[in-house]
C-alpha cells in the first residue's frame, strides 16, 4: 500500500467516530445507523458488558431514547491500517449531557471520559464500525449513572 | 480533484479551529485576526445571536478585552471540501478561564462545551474564516456569563 | 518537500502525542520511552521547570509511580514542518486521575487543562520526541497536586 492510500483509510477511519458523535448529538440516528456494518457490534460507554448485535439494534438504542442535551467529544483517535479493506482504533470520549431539557445552554450533569475500541471494515458504501467497544475510565461532577441492564432480545443475543 | 488535493484542503481548514484557539490563548489578537477574510462573520460562543462583522471587529473583540488566561480545547474537528476555493466545517470547543491572574496555573470557574460551525474559503493568503458561528450546549461548575448585548455599531451591523 | 511528504511527516509527528497518551495511561512505560530520543529532554505538566534528561529517566518517571487511573485527553495538535528530520509541535492536554484505584470507573479528582511544546526528529527508527516540555493552564474541581521536586540526580542533571 503506499502512502497516499494510507493516509485515505486513516482519513476514512478517522471520521467515523467523529460523524458518530455528530449524529449522536444531533439525534440522527438513522445516518449514525449508517456508519455501522449490517452485523455490528456496539457497546455503549455505560454499559461495557453488554453489546448490542446489529445495525437495527443499535439505531434503536438512539431512537428509542428520551431526547437528550448531549455532547460526544472525541479525541485521541489514532487509526492502524490493517489492510485495504481492514482497519483498527481507538479514540477518547467525553461525555456531558442533560436530561431536563434539550434547549441550550444547559447545565449538565457529570463529565465522563472513556473511550472506544473499534474495527473498520470497507465495504461497498464506504468505511463503516464492525465493531464499537466503549467503555469510561473516569467521571467527575456526578455518579455512574444506574441502566438496568438491557434484555438479551434486546441487544439481539441469539 | 484528486485525492491529495482533497487532503490537502482539509489539512488546510482544519488548521484553522486550531490556530485560532492558539492565538485566542496567547493573546495574539493580530494573528487571529488573520485568520478571517475581511468580509467575515463572527458570533462568539457565549453571544451566538449577536455576530461581529468584519476582521477589524473581531480584532477588537479580542484586542479590547481585558487580559485573561484561557484555554479553547478543540475537538471533532470536521471538513467538509465543496470545491476547491470553499469549504464548511464543524468543530467543538471546550473553553476554560481565569479571570483573576493570567499567570498560570490558575482555578478555573465553568467549564463549557460548544461547538463552531465554519465556512472557509481560498484567498490569495490561504485558507480563511467566512465565517465562523459559535455556540455553548453544556456547562458544568459555572452558570452562563452574563454579558451585556453589544450594541450593533461595536458588531458592525449597517 | 512536497505536499506528500509533508503530509506524511505531519501524520507521523501528530501521532507522537497521541502515543504517549496511550502508553501513559495503559501504563506501558517501554513503549512510552520509545518514543523519544535517547538523549530526550521531558518536563512534566505538573513539574514545568523541573525537566529529566534522558529517554531512561523518563521511562522510570512513569515505571516507578504507583499504578493510578488516568487519562491523557490530547486535543489541539499543530505540527510546523521545519526540515526533512526535524518538526516542532504544540498540543494541549486535559487529565483527569484517580489514585484510589485502577479498575475503571472511577471518580476523578481535578481536571487539569494545560499542553505541550514538543521538538520532535526523524532517528533511524522513525520521528521521536527529542523535547516535550509540558505546563499547566488551568484546573477545575481540584487543587494543583503538592509534587516534591525531583532531585536533579533523578533528573540526570549533570
Amino acid at each position: 500500500m503506499d502512502d497516499l492510500a494510507r493516509l485515505m483509510i486513516e482519513r476514512e477511519c478517522s471520521r467515523l467516530p467523529l460523524l458518530f458523535a455528530r449524529y449522536a448529538d444531533n439525534g440522527d440516528h438513522a445516518s449514525l445507523a449508517q456508519l455501522f456494518t449490517e452485523d455490528c457490534e456496539f457497546a455503549r460507554p455505560f454499559q461495557p458488558d453488554h453489546p448490542f448485535y446489529g445495525r437495527e439494534r443499535v439505531q434503536g438504542l438512539f431512537r428509542d431514547r428520551p431526547p437528550i442535551l448531549v455532547r460526544h467529544v472525541v479525541s485521541n483517535v489514532l487509526v492502524e491500517v490493517v489492510s485495504e479493506t481492514d482497519a483498527r482504533g481507538t479514540n477518547y470520549l467525553t461525555m456531558l449531557s442533560c436530561h431536563a431539557s434539550t434547549e441550550p445552554p444547559q447545565p449538565a450533569g457529570g463529565l465522563y471520559v472513556g473511550g472506544f475500541e473499534d474495527h473498520y471494515v470497507l465495504t461497498p458504501g464506504g468505511w463503516r464500525f464492525k465493531s464499537r467497544y466503549g467503555h469510561v475510565a473516569l467521571h467527575q461532577g456526578g455518579a455512574m449513572p444506574d441502566i438496568p441492564p438491557p434484555s438479551d432480545e434486546a441487544r439481539g443475543v441469539k
